[in-house]
């Protein structure tokens, strides 16, 4: 078979995976991506997955192939646990302290890395997943000694020099947008089109008063009800309001993390512009390394640290 | 008929009503309560479950019976709308700015109080409700002049000089604990018996570190999940810690409203109580004034203003 990767880099989180075959150089065979992820499968099911979406890529038999993994697989509630590397942590370490789950089929040699832990009381935090696209940073922008804003559903900002994760916190500013436009009484005022022409002036204001205002953020939220009930402020205005508000509060509340140096901004697409923008506004310099790149670029750098 | 009252106080919220008969001398004759509230009613319904409340308490045929009403039966899709009034406000203006729902029944003269609002951009904020109980507040604590908090699933802070409202602002903190408690992943750590022995340590941790960093409430929020997954704390200390967080947040954000006077707590039971807690522990000094005594004593007063 010509073509034929050499190994197997695994990004499995809460809602999807994605597979890519690797060659001899580091270069991608192929990828695949997949539904199937931790939050639908029950432990004995991921290994079938898993073969499945490899089987018609490989020759049937043959020495091991190896597949690291990354992400929620590793989670008590995912495949097989790997436990935390205590912070502050030493990314060189992922690769020595990943477990392997069981696989029935020996032409798979499958292994998970693990998540980082913060144990501090009143600092108590967790990754998992974003330890490896940390390490991947390394590769993709040598010498970064900073802070890492890596957005999402749980954003996560990182202090971290080289390979050294020295701190993190997790702002849930993306699970915050989707519970109050879904739940809250800001769903009458996000009601209609949200992405309509009105969006950016919105996010602009919102992002403004945000990082004003980082600690009154529970107040700053009813002003979207507020502006849509006295100024007929439309939905795609408000909804970008929201988001500027939540983001803005985020990075605001960052300011003392946020130094003179460059940041970088770990993340995709728009959602990594959006916060760039952020950054700026508070007088902060950024640059973008792209998310799917750093998890790749990390689970290749574990696999050459092993 | 024996005890008969004179006229009729409303108090129609979002989710009940509360009507109380009040005598010649301001005594209440007679209290109910319905789960009737705007949430579920049309505008056409208003005045059947109104008079279905009151018809066995009065002679049936006489002059008609004022019924004075304040809160969400006048927004506008409530009964009647009854336009805001404008902060700078004078609550002397209450009642002289109601307006008279329809009301078949000529046994009945209905009015509802305006609520307030706030116009100024970007500070722009709504209540309906909340303006009665502050022209209560005036009666129950004469001379007050200064900061009034009023907990709830909208909290109101308010910056009240006698009669007149200057500013106002809400925190969404009750409905934020709610969603949050629901829909979002820190339901997980919330499952199971709320109101165990540890909820009071919980509080009082959250309290602290919501007080301590309010520009940092998206961050602390996920604690929550993370002292779960890593101290084993049960869901009674996760829902303490919660509500302690975003009072704390709340709070913590007004220390420039908070001066060196007692301000007013306008609130029911534990959740007035809580609240107390958490201004002495940002140093202020606050002092309790039941809410429903608030409302009532605030329609008695809109009435013989009118």
């Amino acid at each position: 078979m010509t073509d034929e990767a050499e190994w197997v880099a695994v990004d499995w989180g809460t809602t999807n995976l994605r597979v890519w075959g690797v060659g001899a150089s580091g270069e991608v065979v192929f990828a695949r991506t997949s539904d199937q992820g931790m939050s639908r499968l029950q432990p004995d099911a991921y290994s079938g997955v898993l073969a499945g979406l490899l089987a018609d890529r490989f020759a049937p038999t043959g020495p091991p192939i190896d597949v690291l993994i990354c992400g929620m697989a590793g989670a008590r509630q995912g495949w097989t646990e790997a436990p935390y590397l205590d912070a502050p942590a030493d990314l060189g370490d992922l690769a020595s302290r990943s477990v392997a789950p069981p696989m029935p089929e020996t032409r798979w040699a499958a292994r998970i890395l693990p998540g980082i832990c913060q144990r501090q009381a009143g600092a108590e935090d967790v990754m998992r997943g974003e330890e490896t696209q940390l390490l991947g940073l390394g590769t993709l922008w040598a010498g970064f000694d900073g802070v890492v804003c890596m957005p999402g559903t749980h954003s996560k900002w990182v202090r971290l020099a080289g390979r050294r994760v020295e701190r993190f916190a997790t702002a849930m500013t993306g699970e915050l947008f989707e519970v109050l436009r879904t739940h809250s009484v800001l769903r009458h005022s996000l009601a209609g089109p949200l992405d309509g022409p009105h969006r950016d002036r919105g996010f602009a204001a919102g992002l403004d008063a945000g990082a004003a205002s980082p600690q009154a953020l529970s107040a700053t939220l009813f002003k979207v009800r507020a502006a849509s009930l006295l100024s007929a402020r439309p939905a795609d205005w408000c909804a970008g309001f929201l988001s500027g508000l939540l983001i803005g509060s985020e990075i605001g509340a960052q300011r003392d993390w946020i130094g003179a140096g460059e940041i970088a901004i770990v993340g995709d697409g728009s959602l990594a512009t959006l916060y760039r923008e952020g950054v700026s506004a508070i007088g902060g310099k950024a640059r973008i390394v792209d998310g799917t790149e750093a998890t790749l670029a990390g689970l290749k750098t574990a696999r050459q640290l092993r």
